[in-house]
């Protein structure tokens, strides 16, 4: 008597969820400090100072009325310029506040374009395993599908071979995540441009457009001088779908946006596309308070220093023990591979033996590796470390 | 190239948000003071104090990290909590925390019900007219449709005949918006149990239950001592769906809630289902920093006052120059008969003749009336009213 996916989707067991909880439940057992959760990517700093001074500045001049009433459903005029205005003084782009939509965070962002893209239900989109798991919920939205293309182990950069023979005549999209959740990975301008390449010919096979779409959430947390390439700059065909979840620490405030360059084919149709998507998802206009936030905020960078702390101290302490794992650029993850080959028994090990607790790779299309979110006291992770160095000996080749 | 169906719903033309255009531009030309909007439902009494009080002190007391980062999908505990002990409070119900969703306004709440409750094709939501025109998006997302009850002209209740006839084998749910928009009308009591005796009788006859899914945005704008029925009440299998946008005067900052009563048949499937289809809304959390503000201020009234003398002065207004209209009794609209009997044309006339912006009931479901939507300025009211007579004299029989 209900509809069985959503039943589904409603019921599905999820693991970073049970070792969430299950990290709780443990910690009022041996107390907090003898559990070491590394399940959940909520970001540990807190945001910015600006953030909270721009919401009692807001809340002390504004009418209520404006700043708490309806915006329009693409968000405020003047956020979107603020935002675009941003995109223009750092990439090489004219983006305009017309080509920006304004979302409830990234999740409702990708869907929205999913919908807009999916034509048949053979249409496909690729994503480029390790991924994150609720791709397979947001990108059948629209009634199309999922195709994954294998790791490129151990560095976790693009397989452009397996990557080209996944390419069909009905693929609208590739989903690029980069800084990738789950592995930390930037790909590098060279990988961005050879897909560029690769999907200009495959859409000139195919007789339309290839999209990339560019989920971007990371893309202000790289570490050591790194660049994130702005995907628009080397790809015309880019959808960016954004969130200030991580960038501001702001996940619970829902806030991000969908932008499509001029430049992109059928883009006009596309943005409209999505708009009436977002109408199905009940997307009235995104928080308004926190519009203006992002408004006033957009230009703050987060401080990284703890963040950055954390990455060396624990892939030092790890490699220093014998752990394997791919070079962490950017977001707060590590993804390493389970000393034993098998990631859910590693993790349950982990987690029995030890309070450790690490996501297996299996749900991010990526047996035989772990997922640490790292956005954790420095402390923490200190007092892990012999943890993880017990279990390499016990489970280690 | 891009979703027939989604371009469609983001390039309808609206004619609300065009008789809103027109009036901001006419503004321009004219003067602000020789424009009467009322096109659009949007609060025009602030926020109570409390509301703005409470963000800053969150924000100076509670942690950045758990006041900005995710909650629970279905929200804070806390505030389900809060907001389940306001509903025992005022209500005959033992309301639970975990019956409790919060959503990011009303329309995902109606949205994921809608799709929780959709299994086959011709599985259809009766909507009762004059109604909300976006319960067509909403009541269709999860592929089902939506069947339509005439109006009960001239008082708006519901003709119980009309709706014996709409139900039928594929029903699965009654929409029910008391106060209503557009019409203002509060369903009484009597029309609100005889529907529940109605729906039992069918879903006996048919086998299954038929759900009252209750759309309460305007639950607490009532005027005259008018009480508004809890339908929970009165019938066993009511799904409620709820906004703070107008009670709280906060409809830009999404926030509102699924009740699932644990008396509802199958009321926990129906629960799990609609977490499953949020997912595929991208409802990751409603937006946290107000979720704590109404975990705060569900206990606030609404101050009415400047509502209730608005609707006094229009409805008394137009009454003395000889429109007909439904008793007014909740919400911030009047619904009055088109003095020629032609709703687009005398919108039309309206707003070429005497800059007044007066929806077309025909959007509604409702053809030959208008609404007026009197969250506006009290003195637009009464500068209005001379056109209003002019149109009354010129169109009127």
């Amino acid at each position: 008597m209900v509809n069985e996916k959503y039943y589904g989707y409603g019921t599905a067991p999820s693991i970073i969820r049970e070792l969430f909880a299950y990290g709780l439940q443990k910690a009022k057992e041996v107390g907090k400090d003898k559990v070491f959760d590394y399940s959940l990517g909520n970001p540990s700093i807190p945001a910015p100072p600006e953030v909270n001074e721009t919401i009692k500045k807001l809340v002390d001049e504004e009418s209520s009325i404006l700043l708490h009433g309806y915006s329009m459903a693409p968000g405020f005029e003047s956020s979107r310029e603020a935002i675009a205005k941003n995109l223009r003084d750092r990439f090489d782009t004219n983006a305009k506040a017309s080509e920006l939509y304004l979302t409830c965070g990234c999740a409702p962002a990708l869907i929205s374009v999913a919908k807009a893209l999916t034509v048949k239900p053979e249409d496909n989109f690729i994503c480029i395993a390790p991924y994150f798991p609720e791709y397979n919920v947001f990108f059948t939205a629209g009634g199309g599908q999922v195709k994954v293309v294998a790791p490129d182990i151990p560095d976790f950069q693009i397989n452009l071979d397996a990557l080209e023979e996944a390419i069909d005549e009905n693929t609208v999209a590739v989903v690029i995540n980069s800084p990738n959740n789950p592995s930390g990975v930037v790909y590098t301008e060279e990988t961005l441009v050879k897909i560029g390449d690769l999907l200009k010919k495959k859409a000139a096979e195919y007789g339309h457009p290839i999209y990339i779409i560019a989920d971007e959430p990371y893309r202000e947390l790289v570490y050591g001088g790194v660049k994130v390439k702005f995907i628009p700059e080397v790809y015309d065909n880019t959808i960016v779908c954004y969130s200030w979840s991580k960038s501001l620490s702001l996940p619970g405030e829902r806030i991000g946006y969908v932008y499509i360059p001029e430049k992109c084919e059928n883009g006009k149709e596309i943005y409209a596309a999505m708009a009436g998507a977002s109408r199905e998802l009940g997307a009235v206009c995104p928080p308004t308070l926190i519009q203006r936030v992002v408004e006033e905020c957009v230009v703050c960078d987060p401080d990284l220093e703890a963040y950055d702390q954390n990455r060396n101290d624990l892939y030092n302490g790890l490699i220093d023990i014998g752990y394997e794992c791919a070079k962490p650029d950017g977001a707060f993850y590590l993804f390493i591979k389970a000393p034993n080959g098998d990631d859910m028994a590693f993790s349950e090990a982990a987690k029995l033996e030890e309070n450790i607790l690490i996501v297996p790779g299996t749900g991010f299309g990526c047996p035989g590796y772990l997922r640490l979110a790292y956005c954790v006291s420095n402390e923490m992770i200190k007092n892990s470390l012999p943890g993880f160095k017990r279990l390499f000996e016990k489970y280690g080749k």
